[in-house]
């Protein structure tokens, strides 16, 4: 990345990769990752804790609801400050600890892994450097191969988690899972990158807000909270992600007429789930736009401010979040770049964080 | 509550309540709730699931730290959609699953805290009414006491719920941590309650603000959650909550001179390890109020545009955030009141919120 490089470009670019990054992920990626897979298939395994921060920790989420639905095992995302910060070490036999990191280089996440495993938990770290400290620290390692990542803003290392993620953890629950049953991913990534004119239309009309609250309900809620820390860490937006339900419990009475809401509703069972929440959210006048499928996903139509469609079809739900998160991803940046920022640079951020 | 009550009495009157509350429910519920304990140290528990919504999410995960952390245990806030709206029905023998709920009345808390049961798991409703289908459908119940809350923003229930849990999982962790180790728990919280100037000087402050940041680690990160909460359902500003480490992946982008931020860093380790987050916020002008101990909690005194101060001489961290939140519930009141406001009913909100 040089210092005259075009605002933008560097984030441009490797949301622009995605379909190649999740491709290869499928075709050279998946059979290492199967063999990780097949190691843990042999183990007595309970419980799954998973480890994260930033973009990394919406990708943990949502192998929190793999782990939940897909394997219906009990999972819990870990408080890292509870053995850091407190020292706690847990009884961990029969308990898989999942830490995901793209740097594999932040110290709590690191001390967090190894004091897992030194509790008698099964550790595993999905991380897109395979030679950092996280990796080195655990028994087993998913490279989620996303190619060096330069923008401070993370894209195409999320996207690229979350199939990983994925071929890791479906085939543990329904070993007809295998990778055989991801789909047309790549296509349907690329196919959802084109409608960026939609895309544009949004940023626009968001040009002056300064305040945005993203919705989803089940595999679908991490990419609400992912397009929020996208779009605070880029346009320093106020973005807040709820899951429908939590909305309705408190949240919603700050909604009205001057609110935007970004509905994450595409066709399956977490977006016709929404669908009390976006009654809820159109009876208040809430400025709502429509994240959906292109065969419109089970949700009535409305008066929408405007929608994005997202190409699942041929995609099974449990996969939805790597396409859902693709427009968002595009409006973070243009929404920055109209603004006057440089998405490839926000201020106060560095690539890597360290927290302790 | 009739309709020609002041704005805001309601609310008012149940913020006052609390060290009444607590005064009880330590002097009367708390062997009720010891019978709880014991019969729950008699199983055999592996890991802890919590299921809530809205304010009481944020009292489960209070309980989340004092599993970690007390209890030594692994343990996960469940995400309900997993059972209500994919149906899951995972392997639950040796769980312990507690849902904490005010009013005991939310369908998919029951339908997840019975499907919890179903699946092996031992079952605590934790609620301010033992007649609720929650308390029916559960195999043990704790009766947090708070009296009936009219407010719309729960406030009582809330504090009562944090030392009704600290009261069934401390002892399980530590046996010596029985109901003479809660300290004066009363006293502390009606000595913060009387600081309520402070409070009103900082709502003075804010009263154009239309974001506002809360941030916290440890077992006061929930703290965070619910001021943030209650900021926005009474005052409807936009408060986003984060832990400490978070912020400084990613969020941290959006915070200038012109961004409130409430940081609660009280005496103890989860108040020390604020201090390079704490260092940041400086560095970024943050506009600070700083939320700490009467004795500086050893955080270094900084230009900060206010202090809000707690009374936690005497009372161990672990129950700082029954203290911690109230001078943050006067501040919610206080500032919907100074915006023309009726925190005692929020636009779009009913008590019992009703999902599924």
């Amino acid at each position: 990345m040089t210092a005259d490089a075009e605002p933008g470009s560097v984030m441009a670019a490797e949301i622009a990769e995605q379909p190649a990054v999740l491709e290869r992920l499928v075709t050279q990626g998946s059979s290492e990752i199967a063999q990780v897979t097949a190691e843990l298939a042999r183990r007595s395994i309970r419980f799954v804790l998973l480890a994260a921060r930033g973009t990394s920790d919406h990708a943990a989420l949502y192998a929190k609801y793999l782990v939940e639905v897909g394997l219906a095992l009990p999972a819990g995302l870990v408080s890292p400050s509870s053995s850091t910060v407190y020292g706690s070490r847990p009884d961990l036999r029969e308990v898989l600890f999942i830490a995901v990191s793209q740097s594999g280089g932040s110290p709590d996440l690191v001390d967090s892994l190894a004091a897992a495993r030194t509790c008698g938990a099964t550790t595993v770290a999905v991380t897109n450097n395979v030679h950092s400290q996280l990796a080195g620290a655990a028994e087993f390692v998913v490279d989620v191969g996303a190619g060096v990542e330069h923008a401070v803003a993370a894209t195409k290392s999320y996207t690229a988690q979350l199939l990983a993620l994925h071929l890791l953890l479906a085939p543990l629950g329904h070993p007809g899972l295998a990778i055989n049953k991801v789909g047309p991913l790549a296509e349907a990534a690329q196919s959802t990158l084109e409608r960026e004119a939609d895309v544009h239309a949004v940023a626009a009309r968001y040009r002056f807000a300064n305040r945005m609250i993203v919705a989803a309900r089940g595999y679908s809620y991490p990419t609400a909270r992912e397009a929020a820390l996208k779009l605070m860490e880029t346009s320093y937006l106020g973005a807040q992600a709820f899951s429908g339900a939590d909305l309705l419990h408190g949240p919603m009475a700050m909604i009205d007429a001057h609110t935007p809401v970004l509905a994450v509703a595409t066709e399956g069972r977490g977006g016709s789930a929404m669908k009390p929440v976006l009654e809820v959210l159109r009876a208040r006048n809430a400025d709502l736009v429509l994240v959906r499928s292109h065969q419109n996903g089970g949700t009535r139509p409305g008066p929408e401010a405007a929608v994005l469609t997202v190409a699942t079809q041929g995609i099974r739900e449990a996969l939805h979040p790597v396409l859902e998160i693709l427009p968002l991803q595009q409006l973070a940046l243009r929404l920055a770049l109209d603004r006057g920022g440089n998405p490839d640079a926000p201020r106060g951020l560095r690539k890597v964080t360290e927290t302790w």
